[in-house]
């Protein structure tokens, strides 16, 4: 197998929503075809994926760094033993003269690269992703079933508790069993009369999870993690800085429900670091670290050995990021479940169908890679993406 | 004074070397113009910086993301009350709705428009940048003399001992009284050997630091800290993986000697879990965060409130990058010394002159700003980026 061309395009997200960090109306996400060779009834195998949600399109590093030193690869050195293309080394060959350390932009880039290598192996083998990649890492899912929650409930432009709660209860209504809403962005009062809003529509405080984005210090951190404490919540996301393991460590301290991280995270190095000095407990709290946004699968692998090294369950991942590739990384290893955007963050966030496939859980599709094409809102981003006409740097034989 | 125009370019480093794990002939640096409406003798004042050495250029990060934010921004929210360009507000402004961690690519980024604003203060206050640093953190330079080591010793191809050996004279010939080499690359027999062939030409262990750049694994970077601890170096530099705090700690336990680290942290966050967690000890381990890759100044600050908070003292911080950006930090900030690359990393490695003050000192020029355009090898390069056609996406009239 030989890659001809690799082609990106940066997709503007269609949100018009806020958490209490960030606005989304001006969030992108790159969008990466990988073409190769392979034939699969006699058309060539294209691998796609994008960069996961939250960190931008990368754009400039894939096409000043990455591209070209992929394109520039002897193809053998790009291929397994089998002879399937390998996105380990593929990852390897994109990350050619880059210094360790500096896990940020360059990561999401490389995922988006790694992740379409899944999708073009996964569509040569004509079988959904998450059956390439749970043989590739020697897993056998039982049940393609993912677990999802809902999460929701930012902080509309003008939204009040009357939103809030007809939010909850829609994904509700679409059999989601669990929830999560953001916090931190108003007042302790203001959230603490949201959580009660969203705890009555959800039914339990164990179905709510709240999440704060990183935006609380110390001292905030502490006394939501106070106020919170009654409400018997399913869990407290990001309270502090992702990088505050000691903050971390203490909110833990002085919260007896789980607490969840990771999601800013995006190496196997920075997770080793927080599972060494964060204070997580195996078997309560939750790690969220996102592939997608991480170098993709090949560096989540690297995550997972580090969490089982220091006596943590996989069962108790839940990746960052509610869209396709996740779902199929989620099925195919086994992880806790996986975060689910009913209508917003598109064309990226959701599955193919927001039908789920029964209460609580959803269910890959079975068409050939992560299935992009099966979703309606991508599939004019796709035919767009394909449909450019290619940039010569971009294209193997462009570089001869 | 407001922005009227900001322009970027990517600049190829003119250099046929290697440390242990990057080959830096495909290096890139960006450099960035911060046009003005401030006038000095009649003409427009100009801020120029660049983004360090040594983790590319960032022109899709500046064009696609910053550079539209800052030229969004209402003018007067980007200057102090004193009326000038405020680099603080104006990092601020380039990081909107950008999440916290990840600080990687997009922190270097950030510091080229921040450095390049602290440029453009200095240039409009007709001083040189070390007087404007300095007055602004409340430090008074008794002596702008900045100590300086000559960081070399790389893998050339082909090279050999004799080379490395006429390669530190060389150094010691122009004045320089302490020096630095590359090891990690070679096998340790080797690295030994070159390092003794050093020392021979730096004429004391004590002036000789050697430099792994995070290549080592545990075992490897425990084997070299036994074998170099009776050579009595000036410091063992990044022993392994920048983030390996816990590795750190353990190879500071094997090594009485100082250990450096720090230049693959970007942000404060990461400064404090490297303090917090990598057992430094104060006044004898070296720090080596560099603005250039950081957000630039105002986050270099943060960096030294944590340095301080955590009981370490600013005068054992020698910042990566041999260049005058970090010559007139150092000597705004009295810092402990600047890195040196004599002849190499051009255009931007260097001063303004090869020539030392006097013996082991550089000292910063007394032209407006950093003195960029002094400095021959980058003249070209300037006017290259203020001649070009202006892109009216990087301008505020083309935005209206």
């Amino acid at each position: 197998v030989r890659i001809t061309r690799i082609s990106e395009r940066s997709v503007r997200l269609r949100a018009g929503v806020a958490n209490a960090v960030v606005n989304f109306s001006q969030h992108t996400v790159s969008l990466v075809a990988v073409h190769t060779d392979a034939l699969v009834d006699g058309r060539p195998v294209v691998g796609l994926a994008f960069d996961s949600i939250g960190r931008f399109a990368q754009g400039g590093i894939l096409r000043d760094r990455m591209i070209p030193r992929v394109l520039g690869a002897d193809p053998d050195d790009l291929v397994d033993a089998d002879g399937w293309l390998s996105p380990a080394k593929l990852l390897a060959r994109a990350m050619t003269d880059e210094k360790p350390g500096g896990h940020g932009d360059r990561a999401a880039a490389a995922a988006a690269l790694e992740l379409a290598a899944w999708d073009a192996v996964a569509k040569a083998r004509e079988e959904p992703a998450y059956r390439t990649i749970a043989r590739h890492f020697g897993r056998t899912a039982a049940s393609p079933d993912v677990p999802v929650y809902a999460a929701g409930g930012y902080y509309y432009p003008g939204a009040d508790d009357q939103e809030l709660r007809r939010e909850l209860r829609s994904y509700a209504e679409h059999g989601y069993r669990a929830f999560k809403i953001k916090i931190g962005g108003a007042a302790l009062a203001t959230d603490l009369r949201r959580i009660e809003t969203a705890i009555e529509a959800a039914g339990d405080g164990a179905a709510l999870s709240v999440d704060a984005n990183g935006r609380l210090d110390r001292d905030a951190a502490l006394a939501y993690a106070a106020a919170l404490a009654p409400y018997g919540l399913r869990w407290f996301e990001e309270p502090g800085d992702p990088l505050d393991f000691a903050l971390n460590q203490d909110v833990i301290g002085a919260f007896a429900g789980p607490v969840a991280t990771g999601e800013n995270l995006f190496s196997h190095a920075d997770v080793r670091n927080l599972l060494r000095h964060g204070g997580l407990r195996p078997r309560r709290d939750i790690l969220q670290m996102d592939a997608g946004l991480s170098y993709g699968i090949t560096e989540y692998a690297r995550m997972i050995d580090e969490v089982e090294a220091q006596g943590f369950d996989w069962a108790w991942m839940y990746p960052h990021g509610g869209h396709l590739l996740n779902l199929h990384i989620v099925a195919a290893l086994g992880l806790g479940g996986c975060e689910a955007y009913p209508g917003v963050f598109q064309p990226f966030g959701g599955f193919a169908t927001e039908e789920l496939a029964r209460p609580g859980f959803a269910r890959p599709g079975e068409s050939p890679g992560f299935g992009l094409e099966d979703k309606a809102a991508l599939r004019p981003e796709i035919a767009e993406l394909l449909a450019a006409t290619p940039d010569p740097s971009t294209s193997r034989a462009g570089r001869r």
